[in-house]
């Protein structure tokens, strides 16, 4: 009986992946063969021949990172790293691809300790994610040095996710910055689901990637030598590196091999068979023959062995100091120092009792984290000037990695994405600061961050009418209630200087979510006194004054309105109508409260009024749907502050008429 | 006194926008003057040498769009529609600037009575409207002939705009299209808000715009000459055109001049005096010479008296049928027989009483319509299989512009700004189709759209976690919430084929914003019986199935959750238990309808329960803080659709539990 030859053995590698994809989507009833079929000789490219990596170890930090951006395709990156020899996707997670409780979800889910880096799917998240690690990496080499530090970023891409509009701004950035450790793997099929690209593109991508720096190489994306060659020529270039692999979708299956129902598909048994056929594949269904998985293994774990050992010689031999630092950001852990210097910058605006805009504030506090957290990585999308957080920072650019601020340009829905890769990798803390309406161009990376429960900071500035005449477009009004609606997302919005400081002790607390930190760009009165220890805003909502006599009303504020309820509150008490003001800088906060807290702070048996500076929608379930609400009842308009609060009706008499409105 | 010679006439011409903005800027306290000066030579090149329109008719039908895509530099607009001699900005609007009430907003809202073609300012999206608009005057050219439709589409775009990634969406697909009547004029500046452009940007944006098969052509920014030329190439060429001015930021205004600062920055008394005497223009602030303005006037008006005569001599001597229809469709009006059309489907729908996936019925609805309503205009981003709406019309596409559907590629944000666009040019009816999940990518468009009150009409399918195997990603259950958030944005979800025909018809009737239909992937079984002749779901929520004995139970479900309510009905019932059902489709439908009769369809004296595949948010206001709710509580999961109802405890059991608990 002959030997299997190398080049044989290569294909059977690739062939691997491509009837594990294929069974698994047969049995499940649905799924995406098109792309695990049309990338499996890519995968064995890259996986046995290149990625650094450890199966025994999946959470290595000096691994090199792999996205699947066209998430769709999830069959190829469990069956690859099912061959690599990852422990927890053995065959029985592949067996139950796409059900309930698997590990092998529809799209990818993020687990590291899988060997999945990022949550994909929608497109063009994961390319952007996939920047965004690669500024990691950048950063913490040059912190940590190349002994440390010196790994790759592959992202898998298909032409949905270079279609979108994310893409051009990871692209732009990505060249712009000469990230030499990225590469994307072009699976250019040169079909989407509508059927071939040329339905809705003639750009030349490869003009496009050129003329925002990247170097660009073809590749004969079903030849495993081709692939691998290209990949080699990546990593010896300055620039990041666009690898174009023609290939065919769904290679391999011959009913839909090429075709535009291959995409998405489904799979019969009657295709399997005409597939083992095709392929001379007569192995069972989930079964793998010994030769292919022992070249797998010894083209992953074998190969990287002793890079592995000789890079944990280097961490053992590291002086402590070094050790335990690295150790600690690459575990996401902050120091321990973070709370007390939020505290004590905390007890000096109590002191200093100021009326300032809690950008500002934000921005100051940022600073002071920046000495105390190292790893504390700012950005913003060319606002630096009205959001301030990049303070003394300097910038991380092409030239100089040891920067900690980055100018995204504009490009909110890059640097929203990019956060959530620079978390996923782990290692530094990002912070990105915008207007709040502009929430909604990064609108689609926040809900990703909530997704994989990445600690993701947004600061929002410029958070209501109260911006004036830059009018309705720049004025959020539904923007804190439908980031409310993420689920997962801490938002909060601070009512002084003192709330400022407690809000991102919560902010930095929350380490599995996303937070959105609301400020505005007009300066708040300081409503608190020095000589409070506790952080009152971590319970989410609190009596901030209450009621002389028996409380009868309860007026409830957030933010700049906080000031209005007390306003209000003063006015009634004068009337001899005992009133607190409660505010309530978080609802998430103070819905995870027990109910007793939740009853004393807002009493059913009160008139219950809000006032806050948008709509009224989602209040109802803290104020019941008899109680006043002060606010607005659709979009904003140009014109001076104050005329736009009395034009809006959001006044201190308005909240004490929507009281008397109530009182029996 | 010599004679102004022309070039003299001319540098003038542009001081005039020049010195109206700085007045404006200076008396309102805030602007941003950047834009106005350093584009005040291309407004002029533009505006009195090129652009076909006629100040005493601004909304003429076949006048060329002018979209001021950097929006921030409003002045420069108000300037020159001011100067044109459009009779709704007069001097005493120019001093209003940024006061509430004028029509010189902060940024430029949509008005074409004055000469205002869209609300821009959030970056990308003008430049995306005109793209929309540019592909309605070439179906309509094609409908109309060039008698009628043959104008030209101008966008001036800042560096933000094009940084934005809904630029390459939209850039990518202007080229593919070949819409040689679009054109860009780049204000190249050089500067953003941040500083100078290379700090974020190194990409070669001239073959950028050549990678997607557009003519690109250099001009100097501050000549008019310049510019005018390249404005004529442009008008010669099959491909959209780019034309690099090359200006300098703030031009005039020596402090600011070319400095990052000129962006937005304060314009104090002694800029005005400074720029006065830097440029020679010694005349009061708010006043126009007599020989300038005559200049613009004949530039403007009198340039265009001929074309305008003559097009209206053709409009004239139309045959009558013909003239109907276009002016009908110019104006927005839909042809008379829509709604008879729409009931008869509703009707036949009824009578087969078939279980069908909404979004199969709303394809077939569109697939009807299209008869009827010449000018509805379809498309998808990528997903004409799963939307289905497509039905039998062809494509739009670079070779044939007789196509209704246009295949957006994988661009949803794209898709909603061209939408906006489209809309706002009036002559078509867009609609778009997509997966709910999606919306977030055209999140900013849907704002825009509600904001310009725009009758853009978006289908979503996929619509909860019944799509299954495909997972959290693509499952939505804060995306109800977060659309209904949006004012004046009416969302639907209709809970059978039935109620699919009436909300089409709600939607078509809604021309004054957005409108959100929310479909099913999965059949929804017919819960509507023939012989109801009143649009039912026209109220937004109304008694499907009337308690028997007096009402206890209010069960409130909307689209696929009214049949699970339904069954919990029964149950109910058959316990002793009198419930009625009450089916939703529209909260802002509902919400818009008397007190008595929202009393009298959901009790407050009756126990309420609300059933929906999503997040509780919002619904508080209808079931009030006690009520009970059967939806989900977070993301959802991959696995088999019935698994997840179970396992997220969407079940009819569930909503009897609920009303249980309540009853005393």
């Amino acid at each position: 009986m002959p030997e299997t030859d190398s080049s044989t053995l290569t294909a059977q590698m690739a062939d691997a992946i491509r009837f594990l994809s294929l069974d698994a989507i047969e049995r499940a009833g649905d799924g995406h063969p098109g792309a695990p079929l049309g990338c499996a000789e890519i995968a064995v490219a890259l996986f046995t021949r290149h990625l650094k990596c450890n199966p025994a170890d999946p959470e290595w930090p000096d691994r090199d990172r792999f996205v699947l951006s066209n998430g769709h395709g999830s069959m190829l990156l469990y069956a690859a790293l099912h061959l690599a020899g990852y422990a927890g996707l053995p065959m029985e997670q592949i067996r139950r691809f796409r059900e309930l409780g698997s590990h092998t979800h529809g799209h990818p889910e993020i687990a590291p300790e899988l060997g999945i880096e990022a949550t994909t799917g929608p497109l063009g998240q994961g390319i952007a994610n996939a920047v965004g690690m690669a500024v990691a990496e950048a950063k913490l080499a040059a912190t940590f040095g190349p002994g440390l530090v010196d790994h790759r970023t592959y992202a898998l891409v298909g032409d949905g996710c270079l279609q979108e509009g994310i893409a051009h701004e990871v692209i732009s950035l990505a060249g712009h910055l000469r990230l030499a450790k990225l590469t994307f793997l072009w699976d250019d099929n040169r079909i989407t689901d509508d059927g071939a690209t040329d339905l809705s593109i003639s750009e030349d991508v490869r003009a496009r990637f050129r003329a925002a720096d990247w170097q660009v190489i073809d590749a004969d994306g079903h030849d495993v030598e081709s692939v691998s060659a290209a990949i080699r020529l990546a990593q010896s270039d300055p620039r990041p590196t666009l690898i174009a692999c023609r290939t065919v979708i769904g290679r391999g299956l011959p009913r839909l091999e090429g075709q535009r129902g291959a995409h998405g598909g489904r799979v019969f048994e009657t295709d399997l068979a005409e597939a083992r056929a095709a392929r001379g594949w007569d192995h069972p269904a989930f079964t793998v023959p010994d030769d292919v998985e022992a070249a797998w293994r010894a083209g992953v774990a074998e190969r990287n062995r002793a890079a592995y050992a000789a890079w944990q010689a280097r961490h053992e031999t590291l002086p402590a100091p070094v050790r335990v630092e690295f150790d600690r950001v690459s575990t996401g852990r902050l120091p321990e120092t973070w709370r007390d210097a939020l505290r004590t910058q905390r007890d000096r605006f109590a002191a200093a009792g100021a009326a300032r805009p809690s950008i500002e504030v934000s921005a100051e506090i940022v600073a002071a984290l920046s000495e105390t957290i190292p790893e504390l990585f700012s950005g913003a999308p060319d606002l630096e000037g009205p959001t301030q957080h990049k303070g003394e920072l300097h910038a991380f650019t092409a030239q100089d990695r040891s920067g900690r601020y980055l100018h995204y340009g504009i490009r909110e829905h890059a640097m929203g994405s990019m956060m959530n890769g620079i978390a996923a990798h782990r290692g530094l803390v990002p912070v990105g600061a915008t207007y709040l309406v502009f929430s909604d161009y990064m609108r689609p990376s926040l809900r990703m961050a909530a997704l994989m429960n990445l600690p993701v900071i947004t600061v929002y500035s410029h958070d209501s009418i109260a911006i004036g005449r830059n009018g309705p477009t720049h004025q959020p009004v539904e923007y804190l209630a439908s980031l409310r609606a993420i689920p997962n997302m801490l938002v909060l919005r601070p009512a002084d200087a003192v709330e400022t400081a407690e809000c991102w002790e919560i902010v930095l607390a929350n380490r599995h979510g996303p937070s959105s930190l609301i400020c505005s760009r007009q300066p708040l009165p300081a409503l608190r006194r020095p000589g409070e220890p506790e952080n009152r805003s971590a319970r989410g909502a609190y009596v901030l004054a209450e009621a002389e006599g028996t409380r009868r009303v309860t007026l409830i504020g957030t933010g700049s309105e906080v000031a209005l309820a007390l306003a209000a509150r003063d006015r009634l008490q004068a009337e001899g109508v005992p009133t607190a003001v409660v505010s309530m800088p978080s609802w998430e906060a103070f819905a995870a409260q027990d109910a007793a807290y939740r009853r004393q702070v807002i009493p059913r048996d009160t008139v219950r009024v809000a006032v806050e500076a948008a709509l009224r929608f989602g209040w109802d379930r803290w104020i019941g749907e008899e109680g006043g609400f002060v606010g607005m009842t659709g979009f904003g308009a140009s014109g001076a502050p104050e005329a736009l609060f009395r034009h809006f009706g959001i006044t201190a008499e308005a909240v004490v008429e929507a009281a008397r409105a109530r009182l029996t």
